[in-house]
């Protein structure tokens, strides 16, 4: 559930009848897609307030303005992620959508894309990787869906298998954190063994202990390309890391530049998966490619649900990014085509890769008729804020978020 | 002595014939400015035969060509500073002008400035610190210059009262390691006296052991805004800032983005002096400004001899990145008015400070007349590398380059 800005409504650029898009478009909106949150909404609008008559070349002044913005902001939570991570910067995830937003305007006021305005394409196509999840074959109430039930290592290898066959992804992701760390290396095995060339990575969201990481670590040692928080915190990360043979990788130990002095000090950390959706747009995504390189670090991408906007932003950031070089995660196969605020299908994913859109700016436009259906799915579902504990919880009353669970 | 190239002399981007410059302006050149060593002007060249066809926009790839030409390359020196600084990235300090050229190229095409390329203005006007050295009062051989002698603290006074009266800085900084460290800091003291409410600095360029730079920081304690490189090496730096009482800075212990690591790690420095011509242009120096706001260092700016092209460089990467906050150190005053290449004399120092330039590009442009006389003069003068140490035993015969002195 995201909500879409296109509200940088006005600008007090002097000359802006001078910037006329060579293709002689005329630019209507902006796009940036974030987190619907309702307490991130309320940020949004304080943001989008604070932002009318901003120069939309300066971002470093936009960005000042919503950090002032903030100072107004009472509200609690609102984060957009799940219930374990919370110490992403209230700013740089609030400025995101719009510093994506300024960039898709300068780009369509410039005719080029947004990948030039980051340093231009070092790559033509951008790898994903299959993002597997365990799960029911359909939501409870809801017929099944396309993808069918994957419960146990072989329901894992079916998902897996009709994801390449549709995608083509030459690496494959698993969610875990959801059944016994044995059972979820098993299922890694499983996949090693049906699919033995392809990268592979497990993601517990930080569900085990040092104790049982390092056992798991030993039993996928050769198996394994990366392995995402296995256990909370980067004294833990530090502590398998510092015995597991592979890399590892956070997207919960370290989502702010806040905590990368502490993460670097460790020894935490081998690759970051980055995400520009909280930290703080593109070029503050780039400035932590920057930092990983620096650092001796590697990068790869994270994604929650998202949309076509989202999808160009992450594709024009890697592919001006050259150490973002391991294939980036994306929801985009669990999401039904249809469901886009962006006009037509602009993305084909060809051995599970994406062409960076070479259009200017963000090089996608905004269908306001898919817009306004998904809005209303919005006003009718009733959810306003994310909450996957009591989520779980209406099927299994005794289910509470502890972490680590095993 | 440096040189100007203008040689990203073609682009293979299908759609240049769309890019207008609105004011109708043809681009004509890109300019980025540079050292004159020889062997830096050897590898120049071999980046600008591997640029050629670059698309303008694509930095990225622009780096990665003169990354693969400097494979090619087999020459040792031409770092352009002194003796003392030769861990500065080749790649970084070769590929500098081009990027800036190639962002003076875009913005001219897209009629922004290039401030507009790194984010917007965060500030108008970037001061300048007044820049104090030992001399004598002219070259030996050379008619007297018109800022006469300095050898002792009352002439180093004088020299500030005549730049601050004719720039207006409300900064002020002394180039050390010249005479014994206990006559600098009588200077520093002088200077203090006369001018209680100017922050003063101190740059012996690591002529003092650890001891000494203890003994000159307990002397110099509520008198320096910041004190820059007193002895060499990250550990010496280390050991210096954990007794100190004023923020420890450098352009000489960490001159490079590998030299992080270990300067972080030691905990041995507040204040980096950033220079984009060192630091891989002014992109990798925006970075750079990321990382020390990261990793909780400040950012002040180093200068050598610079013409009018970098000081425009310097005043939009400055004017652009809120984090370099100290004023910023300037040879300006150096140079005689008449020795540029640019057209005509755009800058002026008010209050110590310069505004950013709002035209399009640097804003500046190549006079050609002047260059050619400035290369006549390079031609004519027969230096090739910069030799401090040769110069000195010119006239001091027992003069070496010895760090610590003191
Ligand atoms: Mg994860
Ligand atoms: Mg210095």
């Amino acid at each position: 559930m995201r909500a879409h800005w296109s509200s940088v409504s006005s600008w007090n650029r002097d000359t802006i009848p001078g910037f006329q898009n060579p293709a002689g478009i005329f630019i209507r909106h902006a796009l940036g897609e974030t987190y619907g949150d309702e307490a991130h909404q309320n940020r949004l609008q304080l943001a989008a307030d604070a932002l009318n008559g901003t120069d939309v070349f300066d971002t470093n002044r936009a960005r000042a303005a919503v950090d002032e913005a903030m100072a107004d902001d009472s509200t609690a939570g609102g984060h957009g992620m799940s219930g374990m991570i919370t110490d992403s910067s209230t700013l740089d995830r609030v400025f995101s959508p719009f510093e994506v937003a300024l960039l898709d305007l300068q780009g369509k006021i410039l005719g080029v894309p947004v990948s030039d305005l980051l340093g231009g394409r070092v790559r033509d196509r951008v790898d994903f990787s299959g993002y597997l999840f365990y799960k029911w074959a359909g939501h409870p109430g809801d017929p099944d869906d396309r993808w069918g039930e994957a419960l146990d290592p072989a329901g894992i290898v079916r998902q897996a298998e009709k994801m390449i066959a549709e995608y083509g992804f030459t690496a494959l992701k698993l969610k875990g954190g959801v059944f016994h760390p044995d059972e979820e290396a098993a299922a890694i095995e499983a996949l090693a063994e049906r699919f033995p060339d392809v990268p592979l990575r497990i993601d517990p969201n930080a569900a085990w202990t040092v104790e049982t990481s390092l056992r798991i670590a030993e039993r996928l040692d050769s198996t394994l390309e990366y392995l995402e928080d296995p256990t909370p915190g980067v004294e833990g990360m530090a502590e398998v890391r510092a015995k597991a043979s592979m890399p590892l990788a956070t997207n919960m130990c370290v989502v702010a530049f806040a905590q990368l002095p502490d993460a670097v000090a460790a020894g935490s950390i081998d690759v970051i998966l980055s995400d520009h959706h909280f930290w703080g747009g593109l070029r503050r995504s780039t400035m932590l490619a920057g930092i990983a390189e620096t650092f001796g670090m590697s990068l790869s991408m994270h994604s929650n649900s998202h949309l076509g906007i989202s999808l160009a932003a992450m594709l024009h950031l890697a592919g001006a990014t050259k150490n973002i070089d391991y294939a980036c995660d994306t929801h985009w196969p669990w999401k039904n085509p249809e469901d886009d605020v962006i006009v037509g299908d602009p993305f084909s994913f060809v051995g599970g890769s994406v062409e960076v859109p070479t259009r200017p700016g963000l090089g996608v436009e905004l269908d306001r008729d898919r817009l306004a259906q998904l809005h209303q799915r919005y006003l009718d579902c009733g959810i306003r804020n994310r909450d996957d504990t009591g989520y779980m919880q209406k099927f299994n009353p005794d289910y509470s978020a502890v972490a680590p669970r095993w």
